[in-house]
């Protein structure tokens, strides 16, 4: 499995990078490096592009030994306690923030995690999911999103997509804010409820899912026009992202506090942010229209879960 | 003694934000809130003036009580565990962000705290500091800044610079960069070692230095001419302003947590951040002169302690 989830990993990079740069022109930059402790990765960046403002996608491949913290802090593994402190993890994350306020932020990211030798119940599982973040609302961008990661769901359960639905709405959003990050999308960690093939095979659909879910959205905004104030808004909004990224994502503090590759971590920052001192929309304006949906996530597909 | 500081706390509201009008010719926007559990605050913006980018300096006098939890996290009153939860806080607090790369960022926050009656010794103290975070580094600057503050300091106790300095230094740090915040300054918490009235009369005389440990610095900076490029340099510094506020700041997270007015406790926040992927200066130059600085904070007084 260790081999098989790195080759995986490795291959949708090339994949999504492939797609990205044909779509923008520019190439990415790609900076490979090693873990003192154990592996390393390849962190792959296109920035000041022609579509993408800032794109990261990045793969890692680690292993090492885990602090009893760092074991108490996972999302997985949980009933191990103490044993097991060795680990092995493997993953693609990427952050894609596009030019034109138009066109969404996306953001993935699916791994898989051993704890010991990987091999009693509840020492190896799955983590992962993919949301969507505009500044615009167009409702025909949401539903195409949710329909395709319905989609690679519905091939494996009919409970993950609206079960991970869910999760998404939970995880993603900002408490102080009383917003989503954006229209959601799936969110799912913990995962060893079926057989590891099983499971490998959804996160291999979820990440060939990951093009036609977003590429299509990204190839009709970003020609649209915009203005100087509809860049603003985007900028405050990514403002939001960075408020979310710093302030919870469980990942970016993880990383953060057991010293890895900063660089990397923070790739998913965007390149510009602002923040306007009690910015409220005019009500009624396209601007208050996102803020209405981020407040009381939709059901974007009419699923009764 | 409430009555008192927030008498002072407002005073100097007036006169901090009357000194910036004068030097940016742009008035601050007013917003009085009231906090449902008891007391309020005013919070006084400018953005987008001739001077500041983004200026904020706001006061509250608060009182409720404090869940065991948040009773825990704070810096002061920690030997009275779960009694006393009853609290009264009062403080000033500002962030100015000068719109000239050249000019440095500045933050200063003064505040005066009580459990219960506030009789018992460490159930009330004093907590507060000031310090200056530039694109670029002007050693004179920097030397200014502290030398005011010395002053301020030694008039009440000889030890209290050195100790609030060194107190500076390890609080503004931000570990995932190996990178203090700025040039340090002071700063200080559960101070309740002397006799109320004579740490009430230190806390007057650092808000009585605050304008002239900074003005004259501002006014020495705002006109200088400067590129796009360090324009661009300020905001990436600026991101780093952001990181540490919603990384580490106990202030920032307390208030977040625990419900605290969102717009306020963010008006920290710069106008403008920026990320930059595995930005490194070249060696030699004026932002690499600076990162050493940062990575090496300076006893800019010369005072072995």
């Amino acid at each position: 499995m260790r081999e098989r989830i790195s080759a995986l990993v490795r291959k949708h990079q090339d994949v999504i990078c492939g797609a990205c740069e044909k779509l923008d022109g520019e190439r990415f930059k790609e900076d490979t490096w090693k873990r003192p402790e154990g592996g390393g990765g390849t962190s792959r960046i296109l920035q000041d592009g022609r579509v993408f403002e800032k794109a990261g996608v990045n793969v890692s491949v680690v292993h090492g030994t885990l602090s009893r913290e760092a074991a108490a802090a996972m999302g997985g593994g949980r009933d191990l306690g103490d044993q097991d402190l060795e680990f092995f993890a493997a993953g693609l994350s990427l952050v894609l923030h596009p030019r034109n306020p138009m066109a969404p932020t996306v953001h993935a990211n699916y791994r898989y995690f051993e704890r010991g030798p990987g091999e009693k119940d509840g020492s190896w599982w799955f983590g992962g999911g993919s949301d969507l973040t505009p500044a615009y609302l167009f409702e025909e961008d949401a539903v195409h999103f949710h329909s395709v990661l319905k989609a690679a769901c519905d091939k494996h359960d009919p409970s993950f997509y609206p079960r991970f639905k869910k999760g998404c709405d939970a995880y993603f959003h900002l408490p102080h804010r009383g917003e989503a990050r954006g229209l959601g999308g799936i969110f799912f960690d913990d995962l060893h409820e079926k057989q590891r093939d099983g499971l490998f095979a959804f996160v291999e659909d979820c990440l060939c899912a990951f093009p036609r879910s977003y590429l299509p959205i990204l190839d009709r905004r970003t020609g649209m026009p915009f203005t100087e104030a509809q860049k603003r808004w985007q900028e405050l909004r990514r403002g939001r992202y960075v408020e979310f990224n710093l302030l919870y994502d469980r990942g970016t503090l993880f990383g953060l506090n057991t010293g890895g590759r900063v660089e990397s971590i923070l790739m998913s920052l965007p390149l510009r942010a602002r923040w306007e001192y009690d910015q409220i929309p005019q009500a009624g304006s396209e601007e208050a229209k996102l803020l209405e949906v981020l407040r009381n996530p939709r059901d974007w597909l009419h699923i009764s879960s």
